[in-house]
């Protein structure tokens, strides 16, 4: 269980969801960061944002974020869980659209450090029809998720095994969002 | 200069300010989240928790972060740059009070890896006197740094030679906050 005492149930608050209760005051910006990158209105799909999210945390190792935003992009893509774990598996040959497949590498370069971004990985992306704020995004999308996987990490939290409280997650983010993850509400709970 | 077209004079509007310009509805939560973790009242004064951040800039060696929060750190602790200064080259020979040392140890951590966080650093820290939110906030500081950093350098913005222009942006951070700056004033210039 988590380093410090959220004061909630873990099982039924895992990961980031004990911690978003535990301090709202920084849950709000958290959230909002997630709502904008994630599911605003934008040039690259729900679905491919989310990817990038789960690509990430992958290669950082968390266990909670990359099942749970694994699950998200499952559910916004049309090739679901065996596209994202064909992306896990291997970037090079996974069967994706191009400027896709070089906004995820932006992404990787990022998760080693921001100075691994070359003007060349660039170019390529812009090649392949990314725009300047997909460039932005993804760079920022991989920065945030470096955060997130640490803050989730660094405390040490609970992710629970399987799929399941995953895909039950992430259903209720892709009806409610993630500002309401600050006060998250479990299968089954009332509502608050 | 930066990857992107940031729209902006990057000379006048360096590091993650002409970012924040770029993409107002990214820096709105960007900004409240660094509000929040370094200036809102707190049992850590602001000057620690600048110090945390500049520390895990250095480690990340981004050259803007570092220099910008190193400025206002000094610019709030009694021993100023001599002692940020004495940080960054060697945490455990720095004359700081044994409980920074603690929290600067797990914020080292977190920079590297969530789960390189141990029981034994936590523990530490708590038998020197920190609390559960300063344990709380010192992970999610070095986290967002693990975020800012990357978003800084991943998309290649400029960062200027020299202290001045870090001495001059930390006084009005230290003045304004961090929510003003999605829209920060350079010296000089009229206000907006």
């Amino acid at each position: 269980m988590a380093h410090i005492d959220l004061g909630v149930d873990e099982t039924r608050f895992p990961g980031i969801a004990g911690l978003m209760r535990y301090r709202p005051e920084t849950a709000k910006p958290l959230g909002e960061l997630a709502e904008v990158l994630l599911r605003a209105t934008h040039s690259l799909p729900a679905g491919e944002r989310e990817l990038i999210a789960a690509y990430v945390s992958g290669l950082n190792e968390c266990t909670f974020c990359c099942a749970s935003h694994s699950a998200s992009a499952a559910m916004q893509l049309d090739q679901g869980m065996t596209l994202v774990d064909q992306v896990h598996l291997d970037l090079d040959t996974a069967p994706i659209p191009a400027k896709l497949r070089s906004l995820l590498r932006i992404a990787g370069a990022v998760q080693v450090d921001g100075r691994s971004v070359t003007t060349e990985m660039v170019a390529n992306a812009r090649a392949q029809g990314a725009t300047d704020v997909e460039i932005h995004d993804t760079v920022l999308i991989a920065a945030a998720f470096s955060m997130y996987n640490r803050y989730v990490d660094g405390l040490g939290t609970f992710a629970p095994d399987g799929q399941d409280a995953y895909t039950d997650s992430a259903r209720r983010i892709v009806e409610f969002g993630y500002r309401s993850t600050g006060r998250p509400e479990p299968t089954g709970s009332p509502a608050a």
